[in-house]
């Protein structure tokens, strides 16, 4: 990839003398940025620019060529694909658009430009893409005119949009956020943001990595690369939702994908999601700060409003106000001149009017060892405490350095000067109290989902049971049945309920006799989903008398609720004791494969979405830490009360799921619901379970 | 009011020629903001200011004082007060802070305050407060100096903070959004919230009113207040959590209530409640759109990324996108340059570099009638395209005026353009795609929570049953016990389960035979609050045997589970049939009154949140809007194929309860849980009442 970022000579193939040809933009970018290579135009039509002669053809270049960029109507670019192989270049980008966006004929030239990349070992980033900037070399190779007075640093972008790549460009240049590295990567019809990730992961002048993704490539190689680095991974994945889909595919191709997978994927290997700019500015912002190492602020304020929505902002952001002691407090009461506000914190700086104070104050107070970082709020009329101010600004920014902990600073004064001093402090400065104190939340949170990689749990598995299900299955070319469902979760060690099927009421009592009472009836019906709706289940049945008259009634419920619905019978099932039920289930992704599910169980599960999702394989502290995320976890945890539930026996179940569809990529779908966790030492035992497979081949 | 806002003559009290004086930079505001009236200065030391004398005392003064503005010692504005009374004046602003914030000492002095305002019939503003600003006059009280820039316009801002005050009109000015009056109330001794509120519903140069508050005054009034008018109220209710109470008490000694009544009451009479100054400016520019009357949105984008970001977002906030006409489609095609970006909505402007044909596009969409709004991303660079982008801007401002339907504009570009584009431009400019949908949706939403007034719920109500059970509980200072809870909810109309008390296994079968089967046995002890956590609930008990192994396992599960509780017996009640199982209630609310509350049953109630809260009394449509609000709402309405529950009985229990608590304001809570509603035509009852009232005065 280095060859894409650090070229001696550039061709810029798709430039003219005619008044709207774009291909010169692309030198004048360069020129602009100050590329300290050579620089080549291409166009058959010949003619100079800035000096240079316009080449008609690649070939006629009397220079080797690192790079070629090329903007010309797509049809061209096969054959120019070529040129490029004979003359021995290597790395190329293709800026045009209207490839794989456009239906067949589209995607039949995007193979044939493959075919000849392929051919000549060329690699090339594109089409439909602004291509490279290297901010050290003024390599600047986007056909849209950028703003070269971006400062250079460790930020380094992927973007699979050119505009996307242009927005985050402008808000970083505002911001004074300095780039190392973008790409617009366009269509990745060859190089995708897994290659460039690998590059930028070694590159030493990219601290942090931005992408803004349409669509994942390789969803279980990016996990990887993830883990691979220290660096902070910043990904916005948009094309999420259908309307979204629908112009994605016409602009990148790109497809969506189950959005609450991606959320768990990035974060399993800590990488932090961002939605808009403003978010990716509040990180930004946040990783330019010292690290914050707990969960105690302080709140300096000028205005006693400011530190009340401060408070407010703290508190939905999870974060204590640190305790200070008293005569702490005192000590600072001394200093101020009229003794009208009570201190606390938040401190309201209120009646202080000497910034030099201020800056005294947070400094002592953000050496205490209970405070682990701080928010400064403050507003001024910048004519008239401007100066003192900037300064007072300054001073933070050193002391947040010599305390090796953060200070996140608003300042609010007019909109000008505020811009000019993000682009003159050395630190950042926040817009809204609420940006500051999120900025602090996200530095606490960053990497925090990082689960370490696992391999397949260990654990019962008896593959050769399942394996005779799953070839019975195939070769009636069905999915599993309830009891080979029930008996493949068995065979991995799961605790189920088994239970017997009976086709009259007799059945029924004989199965409830020799199960022993009390007992469940369910009815057994293909084509009732929702039994429990229905009157379809019975619990509690402790007597003969109680199983007939269930029987009678589960039977009468059906053919009155479910009309023609076909009843083959009841199971009856031992009556499991009480506790709590949850789901466990798997699903396999198209990209980033096998992932499992726990939430709460029953007919609410998906309306109330309290579930927790992880990408196969992980550890037993994953398992935990899924269980941990639930809304419910509380009660599962023995709160008001009551007895806590088996959770080692929960985990156990989580863990044997991940096994069995490790060992058994064929399952696409399996969902134990409910799973009823009894109470600690009781264990837990799967109720029902279900189970599709993916069809044969062919 | 009024004699606040338009003064023609004004007494700064509190000025001297000491260099750390504050209250000369009243004067200095009054100056700078060309204030049309007459000033005089006071302060003990006399002296001379800007030419003008400093008076001794407000008697001093050769003039009548309209209003006089004070920032002297807290100790001496007693006397001040009084000075002021026999001047004749009769406005009054207190700057000073000191007073409730610090304790007794403080408590008494501002006693002798408003005693003193009594007395001469003064009305005023503070103390702890930087008084009122009325832009047209000039006026501006603030003793912390403000940027005059500020344009001029409908927007009157009410804040209790000071700073907070300063930090909206900065943003205001920066975002060249416009205001009328603002007024920083501080602690609220005289005037509050609800009587400039009242003022500002009446002012003609008041189009919105915004305001931040630490505390309400009077919840009622203010809703009351609300629902009198059409202008639109915005508000920001901080101080939410524990944290923020500790400073606001001592800030202006605001009392956190119940956030989530707060939340329901402001948004039952159409208020809406902003968090940040940044979502105010949201719906400050949304509503300077002209109105949004239906879902449907165009996006069109400069860029493929912003179009696919813009989708998400739209789709994330509840829009459609419009669809539009092929043969529109086609036509548009036709007029792009080169053919390379497929239409749709989004459409992606991509490769379209002619300024006037975004305008023309802009313009013919809007007109389509299937399109109710529309977004516009422009990406730019200013120094290139700056003023062709202007010109664009101006237009899409233009065509949305003559369509009626709002443009949201989305502009990315140096911070410096944003910035002039903001002050210059008649329309607003939002900073991120997700802003302008946002906005957009803000406007959509904006009272759509309004719900009319209403009176107590007609229908059955036995009062004198239900009081003959208070006095009793009354005079044996307890509160109504379950059986009594469940007959006051009887005498309302609300159906019940009544059940019979057995205090041994012969009893528990007895009361089952009498019954009838199937029964449930509860267990009845005073010290096990969760039931059924500790096994001390059987259900679908069909036979003696079963009631018998049921009463035995009760008093098993007691005495291992919950050693020591005194048991008093099992309550036998009729197994009620299948159904859903929610909550309703009622509490009582120091600020607003009674509130009424319904969401899912059991015990995940508190965890997962999903409740529903009203003010009451409110009518039948609104019981309903509550339902609907509800996640599980669509499990209620019958989806997955399972019958409907009966909505009409369930919001027949929701008026009942209101009508009681309507009728008996000593019950402080009440909680009917759960209630579980049958299919349509089946019912609803209440299985459970619990019952607490104010204790007795004295």
């Amino acid at each position: 990839m280095r060859g894409f970022f650090e070229p001696e000579t550039v061709a810029v193939v798709g430039v003219s003398n005619e008044p709207d040809n774009l291909g010169r933009t692309i030198s004048m970018n360069l020129l602009a940025f100050d590329f300290r290579g050579i620089v080549y135009e291409v166009g058959p039509k010949g003619g100079s620019l800035y000096g240079r002669r316009i080449y008609r053809s690649v070939e006629d270049i009397p220079d080797q060529v690192d790079l070629a960029v090329i903007l010309t109507p797509a049809a061209a670019i096969p054959g120019i694909m070529e040129e490029c192989g004979r003359k021995g270049v290597r790395r190329v980008v293709v800026e045009t658009g209207g490839f794989s966006e456009f239906g067949e004929e589209g995607r039949r030239l995007a193979e044939r430009v493959k075919e000849a990349a392929a051919r000549w070992g060329i690699r090339f980033i594109g089409p439909n893409g602004l291509g490279v900037i290297n901010r050290r070399l003024g390599l600047a190779t986007s056909f849209g005119i950028l703003d070269p007075s971006v400062p250079a640093g460790g930020i380094s972008v992927l973007s699979q949009s050119g505009g996307v790549m242009l927005s985050i460009l402008n808000t970083l240049t505002s911001e004074g956020l300095g780039v190392a590295k973008l790409v617009s990567m366009g269509n990745k019809l060859d190089v995708d943001e897994n290659d460039l990730l690998e590059y930028l992961i070694e590159d030493h002048e990219t601290h942090i990595i931005c992408m803004y993704l349409e669509g994942i490539s390789d969803g279980r190689r990016l996990m990887e690369l993830a883990r691979r680095t220290d660096k902070p991974i910043l990904v916005h994945k948009a094309n999420i939702g259908a309307a979204a889909g629908r112009v994605a595919a016409s602009h990148t191709a790109a497809l969506a994908v189950d959005d609450r997978v991606v959320d768990a994927a990035l974060r399993q290997v800590g990488i932090a999601r961002f939605r808009s700019t403003e978010t990716l500015v509040h990180y930004l912002k946040a990783l330019a700060l010292p690290p914050l190492r707990g969960n105690r602020l302080a709140v300096l304020s000028r205005s006693g409003g400011h530190a009340v929505i401060t408070a407010d902002d703290c508190d939905s952001n999870g974060f204590e106000l640190a305790t200070l002691p008293a005569d702490f407090l005192e000590a600072v009461q001394e200093r101020f001149r009229a003794k009208v506000v009570r201190l606390t914190n938040p401190m309201d700086l209120g009646d202080l009017f000497d910034l030099e104070v201020y800056g005294d104050l947070a400094e002592a107070t953000l050496g205490m060892p209970g405070v682990d970082g701080m928010v400064f709020l403050h507003t001024y009329v910048s004519g008239y405490e401007g100066p003192r101010s900037e300064e007072l600004f300054r001073r933070l920014h050193r002391i947040s350095l010599e305390a090796d902990k953060p200070i996140a600073v608003y300042a609010n004064t007019a909109a000008v000067e505020v811009t000019r001093l993000k682009r003159i402090l050395p630190g950042p400065i926040f817009d809204e109290p609420f940006d500051a104190v999120r900025a602090l939340a996200l530095l606490r949170d960053f990497g925090r989902g990082m689960a370490p990689s696992a391999g397949r749990p260990d654990g019962p598995s008896d593959a050769a049971a399942v394996r005779t299900v799953f070839e019975r299955c195939r070769r009636e070319g069905r999915d599993p049945l309830l009891q080979e469902a029930i008996a493949v979760a068995a065979a991995y060690g799961i605790p189920v309920v088994a239970g017997r099927l009976a086709v009259d009421e007799a059945g029924a009592v004989t199965a409830a006799e020799e199960l022993g009472y009390p007992v469940v009836l369910k009815v057994v019906s293909g084509e009732i989903a929702h039994k429990s709706d229905f009157g379809g289940v019975q619990l509690n049945l402790r007597s003969e008398e109680g199983v007939r008259a269930a029987y009678f009634e589960i039977m009468a419920a059906a053919s009155s609720r479910a009309k023609g619905a076909a009843v083959s019978g009841v199971l009856v099932q031992p009556m499991a004791p009480a506790g709590r039920d949850l789901i466990v289930g798997a699903k396999h992704d198209p990209n980033f494969g096998h992932v499992i599910l726990v939430g709460m169980g029953g007919i609410f599960v998906e309306l109330l979405g309290d579930t927790s999702l992880r990408v196969a394989p992980f550890g037993r502290r994953t398992a935990e830490a899924m269980l941990r995320e639930l809304r419910v976890f509380p009660i599962l945890e023995g709160r008001r009360g009551q007895a806590p539930s088996d959770l080692p026996a929960l985990i156990e179940v989580i863990r044997a799921v991940t096994r069995l569809v490790t060992d058994f990529p064929e399952i696409i779908e399996l969902d134990l619901n409910p799973v009823r966790v009894h109470a600690v030492g009781e264990g837990a035992a799967a109720l029902d379970a279900r189970m599709r497979l993916r069809p044969a081949a062919g």
